[in-house]
């Protein structure tokens, strides 16, 4: 999958890609999916819709692209070593690598549901979501994957993260964390703080916590 | 939400509402959910169509109590109170609340999986389940949601169960749960046995067992 994703980045040289998925993100913010054309974004972007159609062969495609940046950079904060946390005052405190994998799951999946892409989409075009929940992983679940799959590499060699297949394992903890980002707005009560985002979160950090310890 | 359900029910009094909802089945898994009509469904039950719209005023209606009779049919396996089990020969083990909830998600879950309702709503109308999966609880999830709190207090009572906020908990674990009866096929591999469903299942015994324990 790494190699393909180097491949992608090479058949797509030139204007930086950032400047294309920024201005496809503006489009997908303003108006959707299904409502953004290649020409709208080309525009956006000032470049001609002949040099995006040499790299995204359509709509679909260059917003595929886009998810993935954005759903990955939410994840970067994952963290892949052991390593110090600060705590009151200006100490620091040893920090188990999964002690900072749950910190990081939790507000990993507060920050993807809070997400304007991810808004937006559950909003005008959710059935985009629906493959990915049903048939098939997409590139940036399979990038969650290597992130967690490094992190729960380090616990187990920390001795702070249960020994199981680590694949299996990182698609299990995918499981989970993915049903609190997709589905914890079915469950939620904004009436009732027995029943709100921030207790929900607490239940997530115990099931991870539970889970991952030896 | 229990006096709904009863107040349906008093409003569709007459032939058996089994009768109607076995034809909604067939049909259903003939042609899938958007080609169903109310006239197909009548007349493989062998009623009028004015019988069938007194009662329900369209498919999706239909289809919506179809799917809570048939999903929650295959919770009914979930316990109430502590009880036995057997083991070798011909004797039983007292056994927990908890041990036979975790037994009875991690089989349920499995049903719900090669449930050939749900298996033909993936394959030809996998739009219907979204609403579920994003927006709202459905009645399907309401009642396992009821279920759930029941085993719940049950195991609170007999101690072998954390204590926690009960409505909570009994959400934390449909998310759990719904997660690896809708996307489980996202995550496995029929070419390796350490990717297997079966694999899967150990997994969310797992989870199950280390977070619904005190």
């Amino acid at each position: 999958m790494t190699s393909n994703r180097h491949n992608q980045a090479e058949a797509r040289p030139g204007i930086g890609n950032d400047t294309v998925l920024d201005a496809a993100r503006d489009c997908v913010l303003a108006v959707g999916v299904r409502r953004t054309t290649l020409t709208d974004v080309a525009r956006r972007a000032g470049v001609s819709r002949m040099t995006l159609y040499r790299r995204w062969p359509d709509v679909r495609t260059l917003v595929g692209d886009l998810m993935t940046r954005e759903w990955v950079a939410v994840a970067t904060s994952i963290p892949h070593s052991a390593g110090d946390r600060p705590v009151a005052g200006n100490t620091v405190e040893p920090c188990s690598v999964r002690e900072q994998l749950v910190d990081s799951l939790v507000s990993g999946v507060r920050a993807f549901r809070a997400h304007p892409l991810f808004r937006k989409i559950v909003e005008v075009d959710p059935e985009l979501l629906l493959p990915y929940v049903l048939d098939r992983l997409g590139a940036s679940q399979e990038a969650f994957l290597e992130i967690f799959e490094t992190a729960l590499r380090n616990g187990h060699t920390d001795g702070s993260i249960r020994q199981d297949h680590t694949v299996r394992q990182a698609r299990t903890l995918l499981l989970v964390v993915q049903s609190f980002a997709l589905s914890l707005h079915t469950m939620t009560s904004d009436a009732d703080p027995d029943l709100g985002a921030e207790a929900f979160d607490r239940e997530l950090r115990h099931i991870l916590e539970r889970t991952l310890s030896p």
